[in-house]
Parts: C-alpha cells; sequence; structure tokens
C-alpha cells in the first residue's frame, strides 16, 4: 500500500498486522507531517537517510529536536508531534505498536447502565482461565467503554486528561513493584518522596529543614492526616489512652469545605458534630468574623478548638478562604492551621496567582493533589507540614522490629503513614514536575487562568448564561436559562442541559444547586489542552438543548 | 547480522536501533526456540509462512496457541515463552520494542546508601525542564537502582514478581485514568469491584446476596475499616456525637499480628491501650484459652469487647489462628469477629488447604490482599464484609451533592470509602483472576505449599540449619548457626548472613529475632517461579558466609 498524502512525502507500509505496524517514509525537502498523535499506540521513528525536525507537545511543554540518521524519533503515548525534513531529502522507518486506529481513542461520555455492561462485557469471574489474546480484547471493551477522561470535553471532575509523564512513570512502578515501607527495600523512591514534599514545603514559604510529608491515598487522607497530627500536637500522650475523658474538640470548616473533614471527624472519632461549619460569604470564601463568633462559643462551652482547615480552591465554586486572617486567629488561639489545596494548591507554581493562598507560609500543614490540576495519576496526594516531628509522633507504634530494621540514615517512611506496604505514587508527580520544570507548571496555571478571565467575560455577553460567581479560580459555575418561551423550570434546566450533552456524546460537565435551588453546570478547567474556544463550544451547545 | 543458532533457525535482523529491533526468522520443520523471556521488551511475531506453535509461560498458567500466517504470535511483557514451528518449514518476522537487552533485567538486591544514590541519580527537582530523552534516561538509572522485586530471589516482602497481567492492568488504568467515586464517573470499574468482592464473600463461605466490600489502600487499611465497622455497629449512632462518654473498648489480637491494628486503635481515637494483646502458641497461633481469660477480664473492668482480629497468615512466622474457636467466643459475646487474610487469605482458593481457614464462614469481615501472594500490583487490598449495610452506615456522610447525584440503579462506591477520588486498583487483581481462573490460583498455592513442605524437610537434615517452627505456611523462619570452630556470635549470626547475601547480591531475604533474642532468616515464598531448588540455593548461600 503506497500513497502520496498532503505533506507531499510518500508513505509505504511494509508490513500491517493487529500487533504493529511498520511504515516506511520518503521525504523530499521541507516535507512535514500535520501535528497529530497516534491514540494510545508507540510511534518510533527511525532516520534513515537526512535530517528531521520533530516537535513533540506535551500538557505543560514543547520539545523541539534535530535527529541524523540512525537516531529515534519516539513521540511518548499521548503527546502529539509534528516531523519535517530539513535536508534535501530524507527516508525514514515507523514502527507503530499497535496500529494506529481509532479503536482506543473514541470519546466515551456517556455512561452506560449497569444492565447494558453487564451484558456486553464478560466481567464475571470462575474457576476457568481465559486466553490472553481474549483477555486482551475484553480490557479493550472496558477501555472502551470506561469514561474517556483523556479528552478536553471531560470536565465533570477535578482532572482531565491523561500525560505522557504519567504513563511512563507508571510503567516504572508497576515493573518495579516497590513497597514505599523501608528505606532498604525502596531507597530511590524514599528519596524521590524526601524531594518532593521538601520541593513542596519549600514552594509553600517554609523553611526547607523544617519540612516533612508524606504521600497519602488521595485529598481526603490528607485532610485525616491534619486531624490526626493537629490532635497529637495538642494532645501529647493522646496516642496510648485516647483523648482526656470528658474532652470534645471542634474542627472548624468552611460551609463550602469538601466532606473529607466531616468524614475525617467520623473515622477519628470526634463524631460529627466536631464539625463547626462557618459562613461564606457571596463569592464562597469563610467568613472570618463568623469563624472568631464561633470560635469563642466553643471556649464558652469548655471544647478545644483543635484544628480550622482552609480550603484553598474549594469544590465547587473554586473559593479560596482568606488564608492570612485565619492564621491570625489561629495564632491567638494556639489552634493548628491547615490548608486544603487539594485542587487550588498548584497556585504556589505561579508568580501571579500565588497571591490566592497569601499567608500560606503561616500554616502548619498543606494537603496538596497531584492528580487533579497538575495531571499525575490517580492517586497522587501528599500531606505536607512544617513540623518536623509530628508524622513520626503521630504514626510510629511498636510492633513491627521484623519490618523497620534500624537504619540510621534514612528514616523509613512506612512510620510516617497509616499505609505500610504502599506503591511509590509520588514517581508520577516527580516526572511530571522533572519533565516540564517548575515555571512550565506555573505558567500552566497562568494560562488556564486566562482561560477563565476569557471565558467569564463571554458569559456576561451571553443572555442564556449567567455565572453563580465571580470565578477565583478554574471553576466555571454557570446557569443555564431555559429558550425563550420554553415552560421548562429554570431551577432544574441546567440539570436537563448536563444530562443531554452527556447522551449525546459531547460533554461530561458535572451540576451542582445553589443555596435557593437553582441548578448550575459546573465546567472544570484541567486539561491541557483547554481553551476559551472550548468552554464557548460547550456552552453553546448547551444553549441549544431542547 | 545473520547467525544459526542452537535452534537450528536462521535469524536476521532487519533493523536495530534504540527503541526496536525487526528480526526475520527462517525455520526448518520442527526447529524451535528455548524457553525465554525478553525483559521489560515487548515482543511481537508475525507469522509469515508455515504453522507454529506458542507456549507462553505465565505466573499462574501456560498457554499453548497455534498460529497459521498473517497471525501474531504476542508474548507479553514478563512472559517467557517458546515457539515451534510444525510445518514443514516457515518464515516470522519479529518486532521488539524497546531492543531484547539485560539493560533492565539485572537483579539488584543491594541497597544502595542515600548519599550513593543522590550522587548518582539526578533527584532534584527545579524550575527547568528536561528533554523527553534525557528523562527517560534517568527513569531507566531510577529503576535499575531500585531493588529488583521480580526477581526470584527477592523474598524480603510478602509478594514476589511481576506479572504479565498486573502491567497490563496497570496500563488500561494509566489510560482511563478514572476515579472509582461514582458509578457516573467509573461504571465498569464499579462493577468490577462489585464482582470481585462479591465473589471473594462467596469463597469465604458467605450467602453472595450478604457480601460487601470495599477496595482500601492497602492491608492495614483493610483493618482499620473492620475496626471502623465493628465500632459503628456496636455503637449505632456514634457517628454524630462520638462514643458515650466514659465508654472504653478493647480489641483483641494475637500477639504475632499485624502492627496495623495497633495504629488503627490511635487512628480511630482509642489509644494503643485499648489494644489487648492475646497469647500465641509455639506455632504463633493464638490462644483461645488466654482469650476468653482477657475477655473476662474486659467484661469485669466495665470495657466493651469490641472486635477480634484473627490473623490468617501471621507476618513473621505466617501462623493461622484458630477462626473456629474465636468465632464461638466472638458469639458468646456479640463481638465483631475479623480475619485479617492479607497474606494467608489466599488459601480460600486451595480446596486442600482452604482448612486452614476452617470457620472464616462465621466471620464478619475479612481483609484480603491480591498484591501479596496473588501477584496483584501495590496495593490491591480488600475489605470484605458479610454486613450488606455496614460500610454505608459507617461512612456515608451528607454534604457532598455536587458530586453524589441520585442513582437509584448502583450505589456510588465513595460512599462506602475513606477515599473520594481513587485509582480503580481492583482491575489488576480481576485481570489477574479472570487471566487465571480460580482453580489455577487455587493450585498455585498448592504448589507453593509443597515447596515449603520439601524445603522444612531439607532444612531438617542441615546441621547449621535450624526451623524457629514448624511452618503452617509460606514464611520459612530458620536459623542459621556460625560455622564450627567460629567465635560469632550464634544470636546474630542470621542477621550478618542475611546482609552478606544482600552485599553479594544474591538475595534479599528479612530477618527478624524470637523472643528469646535469637536472630533468624525469614524466606518467603510468593514467586510464582520459586521452587524448592531455590529456597536450598539461598540456604547454601547462607551456610558458606564467612
Amino acid at each position: 500500500m503506497t500513497n502520496k498524502n498532503d505533506a507531499s512525502y510518500i508513505r509505504t507500509t511494509l508490513f500491517l498486522c493487529d500487533a504493529f505496524e511498520i511504515v516506511s517514509c520518503e521525504w523530499p525537502k521541507h516535507a512535514h507531517s500535520a501535528v497529530h498523535q497516534h491514540g494510545w499506540s508507540q510511534c518510533h521513528v527511525l532516520v534513515q537517510e537526512g535530517t528531521f525536525e520533530n516537535i513533540n507537545y506535551f500538557g505543560f511543554k514543547t520539545e523541539t529536536t534535530i535527529h541524523e540518521p540512525g537516531q529515534v524519533i519516539s513521540t511518548p503515548v499521548s503527546a502529539s508531534h509534528e516531523i519535517k525534513c530539513i535536508s534535501e531529502k530524507g527516508k525514514t522507518l515507523h514502527v507503530y505498536v499497535p496500529p494506529m486506529s481509532d479503536k482506543l481513542t473514541k470519546t466515551q461520555l456517556r455512561t452506560p447502565s449497569p444492565v447494558d455492561l453487564k451484558k456486553q462485557l464478560s466481567l464475571h469471574l470462575s474457576t476457568e482461565a481465559v486466553g490472553w489474546s481474549q483477555l486482551t480484547q475484553q480490557l479493550d471493551q472496558i477501555q472502551a467503554a470506561s469514561i474517556s477522561t483523556h479528552s478536553p470535553y471531560f470536565m465533570n471532575q477535578l482532572f482531565s486528561g491523561v500525560s505522557s509523564e504519567t504513563l511512563l512513570a507508571d510503567q516504572v512502578l508497576a515493573q518495579t513493584k516497590s513497597t514505599m515501607a523501608t528505606y532498604e527495600a525502596s531507597p530511590v523512591f524514599t528519596l524521590v518522596e524526601q524531594e518532593v514534599v521538601k520541593s513542596l514545603g519549600e514552594l509553600a514559604g517554609w523553611p526547607v529543614d523544617q519540612v516533612d510529608g508524606v504521600t497519602v491515598p488521595g485529598g481526603s487522607s490528607a485532610n485525616f492526616m491534619a486531624l490526626h497530627c493537629a490532635r497529637q500536637r495538642k494532645f501529647p500522650n493522646y496516642k496510648e489512652q485516647g483523648l482526656p475523658a470528658g474532652t470534645r474538640v471542634q474542627v472548624f470548616v468552611s460551609e463550602e469545605a469538601h466532606y473529607s473533614l466531616k468524614k475525617a471527624c467520623v473515622v477519628l472519632g470526634f463524631g460529627t458534630s466536631s464539625l463547626i461549619s462557618v459562613k461564606a460569604d457571596t463569592q464562597g470564601r469563610m467568613s472570618a468574623q463568623d469563624l472568631k463568633e464561633k470560635i469563642t462559643a466553643c471556649l464558652e462551652q469548655k471544647a478545644v478548638p483543635l484544628m480550622i482547615c482552609a480550603t484553598a480552591g474549594t469544590t465547587v465554586r473554586g473559593a479560596f478562604d482568606p488564608i492570612d486572617e485565619l492564621a491570625e486567629i489561629c495564632k491567638a488561639h494556639g489552634i493548628w492551621l491547615h490548608v486544603d489545596g487539594a485542587w487550588g494548591g498548584p497556585v504556589i507554581f505561579s508568580q501571579t496567582h500565588k497571591k490566592l493562598v497569601q499567608g500560606i507560609e503561616k500554616a502548619d500543614s498543606l494537603t496538596f493533589d497531584a492528580h487533579k490540576l497538575l495531571g499525575a495519576n490517580l492517586t497522587c496526594s501528599f500531606f505536607v507540614t512544617n513540623d518536623p516531628q509530628i508524622l513520626l509522633a503521630a504514626n510510629d507504634v511498636s510492633g513491627a522490629d521484623y519490618l523497620f530494621h534500624d537504619n540510621s540514615e534514612v528514616i523509613d517512611r512506612g512510620r510516617l503513614s497509616w499505609q505500610c506496604g504502599r506503591q511509590a505514587e509520588v514517581m508520577s508527580f516527580w516526572t511530571i514536575w522533572k519533565s516540564s520544570g517548575a515555571a512550565n507548571l506555573g505558567a500552566f496555571v497562568d494560562r488556564l487562568m486566562t482561560v477563565k478571565d476569557e471565558t467569564a467575560a463571554w458569559i456576561k455577553t451571553q443572555s442564556r448564561l449567567k455565572l453563580v460567581s465571580q470565578p477565583d479560580f478554574l471553576n466555571i459555575c454557570v446557569q443555564v436559562l431555559p429558550p425563550a418561551g420554553s415552560a421548562a423550570e429554570e431551577k432544574t434546566w441546567a440539570t436537563h442541559v448536563r444530562n443531554e450533552l452527556k447522551r449525546k456524546n459531547l460533554t461530561m460537565v458535572n451540576y451542582s444547586t445553589t443555596t435557593d435551588g437553582l441548578a448550575f453546570l459546573r465546567l472544570i478547567l484541567a486539561h491541557p489542552q483547554v481553551s476559551s474556544n472550548t468552554v464557548k463550544e460547550i456552552l453553546t451547545w448547551a444553549t441549544e438543548v431542547i
């Protein structure tokens, strides 16, 4: 099969089968490919004659390289690239594994029903083995039936997109199967975890020699750990006997905070009544005034104000609580200040937008999810603190001498964790950071903030769209009004729109309701390829729903 | 490059570069390859002429397939295989990505020092980006410097080996980046999680419609969840107010139980004094008699006996507590019975050895780690219970209406969990089970139990080796005596031996000490390729240490 394509190079398929495709290309001078990607297929191009320029487009950076004969242009899975012949002529040999096809890159933004899925997929487990070829087909079907979170039109969660770095790091993790409990079993990854938490703490403005932290299984777990450490510091003898008899504690969060704080109060044994919900202002930021009143009430009731959790980027509206003000209150009363930066934490990479977390250097601890805005694999979450003794004090228990042998050089990180065996999830973020550099991560935040501003300005020009509030961050919360003359109820129209957009397989965005019961769409800007045009396109579809 | 190898087929390399190798082979009748594997390289063989038989050796099964022209023989990464030409002659085209090399398959069983690693590897994070080619080199170095848990000589942890199924499942997970919190975002994996926990519960002997469970981030977390559920059932109003004032609870575990139970008592707010350590017999099994006495004491102190945790396969000696007897005690006093089967749980797949957990059908819950004996990726742990309401009762909190929308068909699994966003770790085990079938998993347990028996019998013939106790399970705990006439101290000799075997890069086995302070080696049988010869080889090296 030989054909001549638009870019005027000649492409000859040498071999094509299910597992791979081998192609030979002849290139005249300045012939070039379009920008393209290969789905989940690996692409390796051996330069046989001539000189080529290749541009790889990663999520957070672009990389241009020059290749001479004998060298290979490798485009990582999920990156896009373009190739140009910069010599008089050229010849290349391409290997694709598996062959390029749209099989695995079709977008699925609809949720199939359980009944359909059970019919369509062979999920049942039995005593019988299944052949490898059948197994891989079943996994292809499973992948195809799963929601396409790699698509820029997936805006439902606080993450979107699958980066090349993540895929690479994951392969290393799967092949090493390393457990983070001890240094001796996981020497490199132990040092990587130290490097990442120190670097995050430094960006938060903490003295680097005071910083400690640990990877935890998700942002919720990081918030659990914050409360656990706050308890340990307030009640140093707590570990053996539990809280002193009759002690009641209170934990203060914004009414718009994540539900994991409530869950933390349940798990840690305080009960949900210990969680005090503080009013938020019209922008969704915690009211320092209301907080003060609630702390006064707490002290009057002889309860112990244990922790204030400031949210940096609330789940629904993306609001940032006023950390600077909250820090003063914490200082006055000896209260642990935790910043839940699961979503908004990455602003610490941006010189321009770091001001959203002004005062973070006065906090005691931070939740940071690299799997959200910064695209690491699920989960890649960190609890970081500037109290270098607290994690060990709160978590180390005796009784594991078989595991934690004396090691004076480096602490075994299982001692700091609720987990024993655990994967080095930290590698996913380390690889992204190493590949991109902190400057590009900050530039990414800045770019999306510009998209947010452009989008918000455009929404104001649209008669049937209405911002719930001016967004601080990358959550576009927008009401959609029914078509003029429609008898449909305004209150629930956005929910209908959302379901229709999903049903048409156009986009998966989430929705919520205001305290007045008005439904609105929540579009999350997180995908590296998202632009204001993407959002305008989606919201235009939204107004076309009938 | 053309050469004729032992197996009398002619191999011609068509292309060889850093990224791939393309080889053509000509096969006379009955020519065959040796059994071989390709390290971390993918191997795809296109049959061009003739008919071929291929045998793939997976961890838990062997698969023979016949291939005609146009078909592809794919050997999954980390499987080994052999190919035979069964026609008059044959021709094949082989693609290896990357080329076969020992680069990534060298065995590293030594732990480098932090100082050396920091010199050798570029772990530091900065503002600057690093080129893709440099990044992949750095990751290769990181992988090479990490402990080779894929080696059969890695016996240090309660897992060993990296299976093809795990690598495949991990790729699907990385590409789908699916979060398990809701059905709508994770439809397939939600059903897979249900299927796996139901199937495990069924093997435990529970009525399948009563079984519920959830994937948790490790065996420790499963034990935490057990205690949390026990608390919920005993104190149904606990979630809001915490425990009734003045309530003291006690949790009973064998003195040889895993330290995570102690940690659970800290995290859940009881304190370590709530953990009551029950004596173990000479085999390391919990004494039912001592347990009864301790429960009597508990009741006399007006404390609440909340949970008994029976260990199925203790960490050091692999002992199984007498579940049947403990179940009676639990029933008599209304105590939650949890079985920590993180290590020994897989005996439920074996018709022969299931008797080790006799009585498990009377337990309330089970910890099951598929990432240990059954080779799933870290972590792939399950908390399974036969109380179908308890997980929701213990874990669901309000305040996440933006996330958990009404869905009458299937429950959103985030409601059952301490995590919100989490990866579908369950896929790793599902893929292994689907590929192998439960019968092969049981046969694997049986085979290793035979290796254990052979090894234990052999050790008894060796004058310088002494079993700490007759092993119930796959933990070979063995003292090593110093060479005759040596002035070395007997007590610590095993520690010295262990360090020397590591230093020589021969094997990584763990060690512990008896209550009398005698050090011993702990060899874990878990790798699919381990045989009694492997163990004899290692223990012979152990006696050669000076």
